[in-house]
């Protein structure tokens, strides 16, 4: 195996292994908030506004975590600087 | 193993391992939020617009880093740029 | 082992991995989510058509990520383009 | 170990994988909403037959992960594509 | 190890697998199943009959998965098709 | 090592794996269920004869996936096809 | 290493984990029936005669489980067909 | 390493094996037991005599699973019949 | 594989590794934090104003810990010593 | 390595591996016991004097399983039957 | 592979690991303390301000921590001794 | 790598595994009882004698299995028969 | 690899693996104190001053655990006597 | 690699994962039992004398495990018999 498929398996690896495994967990966090956003809405329909306010601030806050590995991933994918240096020489 | 064979093995391993391991949480978190808010429903009948259209929104958030997975799995598989590169080698 | 077997392997291998993997999950969501329904039908039965609607909804949201394993299972042993790139060859 | 017991090994292995292990959490799932299911049923024996409708389909959506699990396995022992062509050759 | 070897020591292998894991997890859901009916009946002996009849329905459903891997392992040691190729030829 | 040996030694590990991780889950599913029923005695002794028949139904079939795996185990050591194969041979 | 010593090396690793490992969660099992068996003795002691009896059998039933590992394992240092037919040739 | 060695080195980690891990579960299962009698003694000391001579036995069945795994220890140092034979050779 | 690659392989694992594990547990984290913000909220309506400020403090020294991963991730990727020393040389 | 030096490391291997894993678990199984004693005789100070005797016993059955694991390793450092074959050959 | 390339892939691997997996479990205690504080705070608003005070004080020690991780991920990629030691010789 | 070194370094690495392993699970036992105690003296100031001194007993006993570890180590650092064995010949 | 890399090397590795993995609960420990002194503090707000005082001793004890692993960090990284021995040799 | 160097690595190694490894679950128990004193001391303030004595003759104790493994540490980096051995030769 050659450098340049060295470096390109390794980034398909990476970009898949990135978004697959750190999308996981926030995705739990969300349901989880979301969860808690309805029973509080059941006991408390009075602050719906609240509730659901603080709920999309929070949810934007967990998406960021899974964002960062989905930008990881189309960096390794479409901005990889090393591959750029090997295909480049 | 040639060069090309290698890139396709790792595209295909990691397109089923992006999807396969990386929509099982959403799955498990849409569980949970759909539970909560059946148990939600059931506590308190008259709130139910609010809590099936917060539930639908978080479904959505959830479903979203699903999706991300699926996408990462679907570029790997028909818009791989580094296949690209050696096919067209 | 000669490209075309290992290729051949490969899709096998996560074709098997990605539905037996990717669907357990999914099974317990909406086990969960069934479960859920079954104790807020006996707590609340005049709710019953709203339980049931919204269990539906999720079932199917929940069931979404169950497919999209089973798809990419389908499209490795069925429509694989490195597969028929290597045969054409 | 030529091409063709290489694939029928690797058939072999993941027909057995898929379906070992694709079918445990459906059976936890199936069993977490029967117990459910019977709970209810001792809490509210008048919506009987509601819980048990519900709990028959949700039973069905169960089912159908487990049984992409079989069908995946089956397709890999009695039609698969990469054998067929391998011993077609 | 020649090919024929091969073969008959993965069908071993898997078929001990399948059957070792895949009926651990219905033999839980089962047990949970039976532990639920046992309870309900002591909490509403009433209902006993439709408890025990909903019991029965389920655990049916939970072995058929248990089922599902026995069958592939006696698929994979009395008629398995990659073997009977191979000794056929 | 030779073919007979091979195969002789994957039976041996394979009857001693069924058996030994099989039967684990299934101990574990009879202990919860004798749980319950003494509780539920416990607590309802009238309900004494509905219970232990239960609960005998209950314990038969969990004891059933431990008896598939002592099967398997048994087919290989003493009925196994592929070892008669090849010392007929 | 010879055949002979393979299959005495094998037949000693799977004696021991097959009891090991599978004795284990029978013995966890039987200490959550003692235990429910206790607590219920301790809540209903009228009953003790019924609880101690139900406990008896589900004992019973339990060991039964830990004892195919052991029956397993003394098959294969006392009774293993394979070392039989090895040590005869 | 010739095959006595291997036979040795075999026998003395299974040894060590098969009593370091079999006995760590029965030793919790004993502790729970334990643990539940000495609750029940605080919640009903008339019953001590029963829940005492309960316990009795319960422990007794638990020490025998640790017991099956000393005891195939102790036959894998000192009464081994693989040993025996390679060594009477 | 040379040094240049080795070091570029090296970072582009490393980097995908630290961002998709290292924002896994902030991100639940945070999800525990906003859904005990939500019910707090609902049972004490007039201290929100309090609760969503400490709630923002939490979630921005939460969200430091993924951002050292991601700030290393960068590093790694675009800011490298080791690889400017190998390039540079 | 020859066989003398292969044996003696394979006999401290296993002393120190016996020990420290079967160890671990008694010891949390006594402090369960001791944890529940207290409770117990905060809740029951009159009935201290059966509950201290029933714990000593319980201690000592527990112990017997650290105790077996200790055996085992004192017999493999210091009367290890293989490892005296050995030196004396 | 040279010794300065060996030094540096190390130094690469264990920057990534020791931030990516040393983070993590700070992340949690801090999600904990921060929602133990917003239910406090909801339960007792008097006492907000000691409260918050207690937080941060404790937010403080958790950082710390995951500063540590953090330090010695610098260290090893900005002013590590072997590295150093390597490319002055 | 000489025997002498093989049995030096298998001698280092069980001295601390044993350790480093072992004697975690005594101080999470250790823990229990404290913390138990300590909830037990709050429940129950009068009966603060009877409790620590049961609490000293049982903390001997869990620091007993810790001991058993370290005693280990010692031993295969500073009293190992098979290294005098070895720098003796 | 010669030895002196080989050294450094693994002092690398130590060090970010003592760091990474060694504070790591200490971190889950301080956050569970830290969360039992905020509710603590909002049950009984008057015991405020032992409380606090409590916790910091508490603090200090548990950080002294995550101490002595970053100090064995430094010392692999700056006062490692087996580096000190090669590099002065 | 030579012996001295083995043997160094090896220390290096243990050292290392004796102090990282044990001091976790330490930390753990003395977080277990500081966050228990702290609600005994909400719950029963006029006991806080014996509580806070037993606090710290119990953090002693749990201490006394971790320092075990800091021991070990040290001896296997500044007093290790074999290093002695080795470099005294």
């Amino acid at each position: 195996m050659d450098n340049t498929s060295a470096i390109a398996i390794t980034s398909i690896i990476m970009a898949g292994f990135t978004t697959g495994i750190g999308t996981m967990l926030p995705a739990i966090a969300e349901g989880k908030a979301v969860a808690t956003a309805l029973s509080s809405l059941a006991q408390q329909p009075d602050a719906s506004s609240t509730i659901t306010r603080t709920l999309f601030v929070g949810l934007a806050m967990i998406e960021s975590t899974a964002i960062y590995c989905f930008v990881v991933s189309m960096i390794l994918i479409f901005a990889n600087p090393f591959w750029n240096h090997i295909i480049a020489k």
